[in-house]
């Protein structure tokens, strides 16, 4: 019998996973208050045998110890409209995609003079990129070059709306920053993409010393920072000195925890079943979700830069982030996790003037320069 | 009108934080297919104005990947059956504190043979403790001494059962350690454990040089530990070189936004509404939630040692750890987060051989021989 000091029912059997939405016996309307017996009594009763957690619907106020007003006004926001999105085709794909890309152009003028930066466009290594460059850089930070890979599931953010992130690393940061405008379904499913970042990766090797740059990008861009460090392993390329995964996508199926236990609690990607998991598979294209190349939290992590990652507490990618600090440090790899009270997926970013998104890009900001060189 | 890339929907407008724990409109059942339109238009309805989060009911799959088979015991568990438990009297408070106690002594010969520590009752600065001595001891850590002060909520755990938390540091990290008896509610409401603790340090600094030394506890011992750093600088006591609040019960009221996302799904605490609000109240005796000294969380950082946290994605406690580690580096401490997937409150230490538990006391031991002094 296995000894358990502090879960004191625990059993060695396990039912296996199911992946069920709904509870067999939905609670009752309680007088609102969790601990009163008759209500906590279902929830046991509910939860009497070892297995699945059976989890009542409960009202989850927005917090504010510890959060900022603009953050809690991201906390707050209703779902997005395209959640749920279910396009039936690539013209269907693309009118969403640039609906979307159309509100993130519209706020980049106003970031770019917050974040006091120049974007020009350029092609490197064949591909499509920007490079942003900060009005005043520190003189440690010259001889340093950053590569952004942007979110977006594989489908959102092609072109300028690509730059958010790369403008607030280059602002906060004071770094030169190469953002990467790689391809990207319906026209283009795996492996354009990663095609795509290592061959911007191969070039930008070239422009600076190696040791001297960081790859950093959220989500989706937080994986294939992931994917591309597997790969250059693969191809004997130089790796970078520091990496920045926030919140990644490093399981592109709806396998860990918090796909489940945040559901319906994230409001920025509220379900893997929604548009998320649909431009999962048309990405994969029927490559197996479980490649490192796709998952990358099934590659190997030894050998890796150190890594700084960030999440928040009601992010569906809680599980992403911390599944991958994990293994990083099974490996061996020096890694930083930073958790966001309350935030949903990537909202360290929602709000270039939340105090917490100069506090995320300062963190990682400080990240690099306590690895790179000069 | 604010930027919101992101979380287009984001408004300024933000109601006022509700506690009601049931959501007006629950939802139908479904069909099992969370992205499926009625359901999810349901939850988007429910969701379609600034504020609270309303939560449908969900099960949670007992996750796999990336967690060992003895954790995934831990997780699957059912709620412990004194959850809600709401002793009426002194005397039945003590009935269940024994009860419990009696679990843990119970399994006490086994760990200490497997962690290969000797045990010797001590009395240090006049508070009943333990010394902990681990059989073999690595040259680097002879003039090193931790304090630990246990966990439960303030009630439970005295006596021998104060020790497993002691045992598995001494055990798998090769140092010596002071285990704090403290005096607990109900006979001894606050302040009289933090005297104790506190009491014990001042001795425990004439033992050994402060700069080899560190404090660490997990829940009530993560808050305490907190709390007696923030006592220290006030009483112009020496700091030890680190500390390791685990899981901390950093805020004893129930702010925090994981208090309800993580309601009914953390399978140990489950919900403050139990025995653990209770618990909070019968401390506290009428001072203050707020009171630094009662949560730490409300105490100023700077100046603190560093600090390894540790939690998880079902952690009850995950926002008083997340804050807890915000303030810290909002304050300029160094300060290390590990969360493990799909953890409840402190499952690192709920079975001595999951290699989660060998996994979280080997970095909190590597992180003490990082910022300790020989």
């Amino acid at each position: 019998m296995r000894m358990c000091i502090l879960a004191l029912a625990a059993s060695a059997a396990i039912p296996a996973a199911s992946a069920q939405h709904a509870v067999p016996t939905p609670p009752a309307a309680t007088d609102g208050k969790a601990g009163s017996e008759p209500f906590a009594a279902q929830q046991a009763a509910a939860n009497s045998k070892p297995g699945p957690r059976q989890r009542p619907a409960e009202t989850i106020p927005v917090p504010v110890e510890g959060v900022s007003p603009a953050a809690q006004a991201l906390i707050a926001a209703p779902f997005p409209p395209h959640f749920n999105a279910d396009p039936k085709s690539a013209a269907e794909w693309k009118d969403l995609i640039e609906r979307r890309a159309a509100l993130i152009r519209a706020a980049l003028p106003a970031m770019q003079e917050k974040m006091a930066v120049t974007v020009q466009p350029a092609v490197i290594g064949g591909v499509k990129a920007y490079i942003v460059t900060p009005k005043s850089m520190p003189e440690a930070n010259k001889n340093r070059l950053l590569v952004h890979v942007h979110g977006g599931g594989y489908v959102f953010a092609p072109g300028e709306a690509a730059l958010p992130e790369a403008l607030m690393i280059a602002g906060f940061g004071g770094f030169k920053v190469i953002c990467v405008d790689y391809r990207m379904p319906p026209d283009f499913p795996y492996p354009a993409a990663m095609d795509d970042a290592m061959a911007v990766w191969k070039a930008a090797v070239t422009m600076a010393d190696p040791k001297n740059m960081a790859i950093l990008g959220t989500s989706t861009g937080g994986a294939m920072t992931l994917a591309m460090i597997h790969r250059a392993k693969q191809e004997g390329l130089p790796l970078p000195a520091a990496i920045a995964p926030g919140t990644p996508w490093s399981d592109i199926a709806d396998t860990g925890d918090t796909y489940k236990s945040n559901e319906w609690v994230d409001n920025i990607l509220v379900t893997w079943d929604g548009w998320l998991g649909r431009a999962a598979r048309l990405y994969a294209a029927g490559h197996d979700l479980k490649d490192p190349q796709l998952s990358p939290i099934y590659g190997d992590f030894s050998g890796f830069p150190p890594a700084i990652l960030t999440s928040g507490t009601r992010d569906l990618f809680l599980s992403n982030t911390v599944r991958t600090h994990r293994a990083l440090k099974r490996a061996g790899v020096a890694a930083d996790l930073n958790v966001y009270e309350g935030q949903s997926h990537a909202q360290y970013m929602g709000n270039i003037d939340a105090p917490e998104t100069r506090e995320a890009f300062t963190d990682i900001a400080r990240f690099f320069d306590a690895h790179l060189g000069r």
